[in-house]
């Protein structure tokens, strides 16, 4: 039998568009003194979803992308994840970075119905990542911070060899790549891929 | 001695954003009675370049894209090759064709100066490919049609599976791969990259 027959979950490739995660206080100052997030879609990883609000983002070309999604719920920091495209057409230098890990990127205008929230840093491209529950990586055999192969197939056929491991017991096995990553390799619903180590 | 440092010419692996190739015909209902093609920039495959001449495209959800270049010289065809991300954002369900292969492909409007011209069929998505002279061609031993695996390095390294072999005595070895490609595996100009069966 294949090995991924016997996997104790069923691996997920998932494509993030273009987002941003916020503080409590960065959503205050968008959308209004005690304004939450109001969930629409819930997102297969526990608790998380896309709400309702979005936001405007100016870059340091004075151009900007309207209707950016807000990710909830709340973060302790605020983080805004594109694809290289994005930041090439609005004219930042982004660093391929871990989701939390932005010392030292780049800052940008947030612009909401309330009024502006500027970041001080925050602009990242997430670099592919797959999130797993410890019984995934006990059957994997690798551990949070390891780097996996993503086999795509199809006729596009594109193996991502840099796929991050996130290991946490809140966590079920789904791999995220952006939209450039899923754009090259043509990703749709019934296209076979494989996690290696 | 590595295989790579024995092979008798270079890999150059260079990123094609969006552009078109045009008949006569279309040049000139685009540009005018006699108009031609201006060469601004000579690219790496003999005789062809980059025209100043560029053109609007208007697809199907009436977006456009403005001052999409023009390559030349002109061929028996007409040809528009997007990305997989401008071909949504225009609207366009965009198949993946090699170069010339366009039946059946949708089709779209062009916008220059002196007019419109309407393109029955011809907007695709390239499949990834690498030009090769025969003597790439004995060297990696691959013939034309062929499919090679082409590695990209670096922190966002992306193995391109299926890379199609175009052999000619007149082509030099290069590799053309998209924007979204490009993108995806963060491609600068000092990426190691590797050509392999």
């Amino acid at each position: 039998m294949p090995h991924a027959f016997r996997a104790p979950n069923p691996l997920l490739v998932n494509i993030s568009a273009r987002h941003c995660h916020l503080t409590p206080e960065a959503v205050e100052a968008l959308f209004g003194k005690g304004a939450t997030l109001t969930p629409i879609k819930w997102l297969y990883q526990k608790d998380q979803f896309a709400a309702k609000e979005t936001v405007t983002l100016v870059g340091p070309r004075s151009r900007v992308i309207s209707n950016l999604r807000i990710l909830g719920p709340c973060r302790t920091l605020n983080q805004i994840e594109l694809a290289l495209t994005d930041s090439i057409a609005l004219g930042f230098d982004v660093p391929i970075r871990f989701s939390g890990s932005i010392a030292g990127t780049p800052g940008c205008m947030l612009m909401g119905p309330n009024g502006f929230f500027e970041m001080k840093e925050g602009v990242i491209r997430a670099a592919p990542h797959v999130h797993m529950h410890p019984d995934d990586a006990a059957f994997y055999g690798v551990k949070g911070g390891d780097f996996m192969r993503l086999k795509v197939g199809g006729p596009c056929a594109t193996t991502f060899d840099r796929m991050f491991v996130r290991v946490d017991p809140e966590f079920k096995l789904e791999v995220h790549i952006d939209t450039d990553e899923g754009n090259a390799c043509a990703l749709q619903p019934d296209t076979p891929v494989e996690l290696t180590k």
